[in-house]
């Protein structure tokens, strides 16, 4: 009989979002008045309207296919040079960062490509994931073999876990040991933490005195604003040469029902074969695309490129704006509340103490049950998330408005 | 150092396709003049404008996009129920097939999910290809280390590859040995064969036999005019029980640059975990999509979805008309030189011998160089391809009578 992947069974229950979403079903077919005025602020889904620009670009795309002239088939696997050369000059060289286009890999996603790129690794790595973590880091080892079991906090054997705490403001300290792959988030999904120039620095020089490389996402990187703190991983010397880095137009574009993303593979970034010899990863990532993937849709394409039209960047910062205002309503109603607010300025979540020695779950039961606001409970991230929760700013402003009322209103 | 993965090494230089191109851009660069005539009828590319339903459709769904009210965020990873109900409706039920609407998932293309299917099944399945092949199946087998080297055939060892010629009517004969996966694709690429009922019955009975894993390709099933041919493997009584099928909309609704296909994964499907146990792969799947995956663009599944009205229905018929127009021409005109003539009865593509002890190659440098005409050489998809070619009818009308008369005034 055919065999599956067994690896597959070691994986806990549900994908934390998932599970999210069946304890709402539950609690809204119990309690159907209440879930009239339900909030939600768990998963981080963007909720304002799709950038002018980018709509005039997707449907003006659109009408070039029904033309035969214009009409275009099967595009670049790794992407149409428009949208490279957009975000090599606008993203990375007119920063002063020397990325060339066709480092920059167009995707569908940077979930799809932090999953997918253990593709092209070895199976023999020693993998470094924070804890809290971002699930999808954990569940694609695990899928693809590199872990053993999970014990009863949810840690996979395998792994090398960098605890994130109140103690290093969430930003992981160096391992003592040796590891091959680590995963890096900054804005930080979950704690909102972000990470200095010398934080990174001191990771990059890690990664370079251990032939290391760094998955680095910067999925939220648009959320910055204080110029001192970096956006991109290659603003540290000698990232090009130990970092792969993802970034996303999910959540600065709005983008996340859109689909579109990219993934920075310098060329100069260098892996060893099983024979011991330095081998190129760039060829490897490009061979990849060819073979198990065909591009992102052509209209998807002119949309990314819309937002980085003047009309685009400023429609990408007013998207910004409102939900860091958002942000800055939550953090503030909720340490009024006397809760403890980490994150929320240079991302869109707030990571919150759970008051009085209550659980993360508890604290989402609680919340959904006597303010029907969902968070998302912290220990879904990790066991070092225990004892926290997220609250997403990604809502409307009377919605921010109202959860902060509600929050101001619980008796904790 | 961080480890890649080496089974990458063993990849032949290119993939067909890129190789194809090199080679043109070559030529091109040589013979500038030669090159302004050139006709490409080698990468299946469709060439007609993408229908006026889905382009509507897809600018409608733009437009929701821009307002608040009718906004979308994420989908689910596995598709939008709008869509699969529309195929479960018209493709499957409508036709007396037993598909449910959550047995389909919708992806951005079959050569992804043909590609990312292994993901699921263990690494000590035998695996079985036909030769020729499309070579997306044999590569991420490579990649995913299920094989040993290439041979100076291009074939790699620990793979079961099964013959198509001639003698066999380009349909592979059933394997005297058990293999565990195999790769089906009816209509086929490269040759544009089609499998009767008894054929594809024979397959289902061995793959019952031996709890083997039909991994059914009819991407091009639209093509088959012919009632008695099976447009589905669920066609064949059991298939539910040993078939997953690609499908896709790249070649019938002319979705190559707008990305949007299905696979079918029935629940009564099942596999072997490492421990013996019989496991649904189903679910395996839903956990792949959920996990590696954020769903296919939401005004993209618009799109596909308006393939599925009677408009979109009408133009669907129309391409397909047109398409096989240029095949019955391609095909006629090959035959009036005294070549050697296969498919492009129920398939966009003509499969012709090479004349004179040709090599494959040898036709792509006549042709290209004589006839200012790509084709794909057939050893590209294989040791038995060797001595054939492919001619893709996707083109003009206009090109294909202007190819037709080239390869008429060819000398052969």
């Amino acid at each position: 009989m055919a065999s599956i992947n067994s690896n597959y069974l070691k994986l806990k229950a549900g994908y934390l979002f998932p599970e999210i979403a069946r304890r709402v079903r539950v609690w809204s077919e119990d309690n159907p008045e209440s879930a009239k005025n339900l909030i939600r602020c768990g998963i981080g889904d963007v909720t304002e309207p799709l950038p002018q620009s980018a709509i005039d670009a997707l449907k003006k795309a659109t009408d070039e296919l029904g033309e035969r002239a214009t009409f275009r088939g099967y595009g670049p696997e790794q992407g149409y040079d428009f949208l490279r050369e957009a975000i090599a000059e606008q993203d990375y060289r007119g920063r002063g960062l020397f990325i060339d286009a066709d480092e920059i890999f167009i995707s569908d996603g940077s979930k799809c490509d932090t999953a997918n790129i253990l593709d092209i690794f070895g199976s023999d790595n020693k993998i470094a994931v924070t804890d809290p973590v971002y699930p999808v880091y954990v569940d694609t080892n695990v899928m693809a073999g590199h872990t053993g079991e999970a014990d009863e906090n949810g840690a996979y054997a395998g792994l090398v876990y960098l605890p994130c705490t109140r103690e290093n403001g969430f930003v992981a300290a160096i391992p003592g040991e040796k590891v091959d792959l680590i995963y890096l988030c900054f804005p930080n999904n979950p704690t909102g933490a972000v990470a200095t120039k010398a934080q990174l620095k001191a990771w990059v020089d890690y990664a370079t005195e251990n032939g290391s490389i760094i998955l680095f996402d910067a999925a939220y990187s648009d959320y910055i604003s204080d110029p001192e703190i970096p956006r991109s991983i290659y603003e540290i010397d000698g990232a090009r040469d130990c970092a792969i880095e993802f970034r996303s137009f999910s959540k600065s574009g709005g983008f996340t029902g859109v689909r579109c993303a990219l993934t920075v593979v310098p060329k100069s970034l260098m892996g060893q074969s099983e024979s011991g010899e330095k081998t190129a990863i760039h060829p490897l990532w490009q061979r990849r695309c060819s073979t198990k993937f065909n591009g992102v849709s052509y209209p998807i394409q002119r949309a990314a490129e819309a937002l980085y039209s003047a009309q685009g960047q400023g429609e990408v910062a007013g998207l910004i704006e409102h939900y860091m205002g958002n942000a800055k309503i939550l953090r503030e109603a909720a340490e009024k509340a006397g809760l403890e607010v980490f994150g929320g300025v240079h991302a869109p979540y707030i990571w919150i103490g759970a008051p009085g020695g209550l659980s993360s779950w508890d604290v989402f039961d609680k919340m959904l049950g006597e303010a029907n606001v969902v968070i998302t409970p912290g220990s879904g991230f990790g066991s070092k998330g225990e004892g926290f929760f997220r609250v997403s700013a990604f809502n409307s402003r009377e919605n921010a408005f109202e959860v902060a009322r509600r929050i101001g209103d619980l008796k904790w």
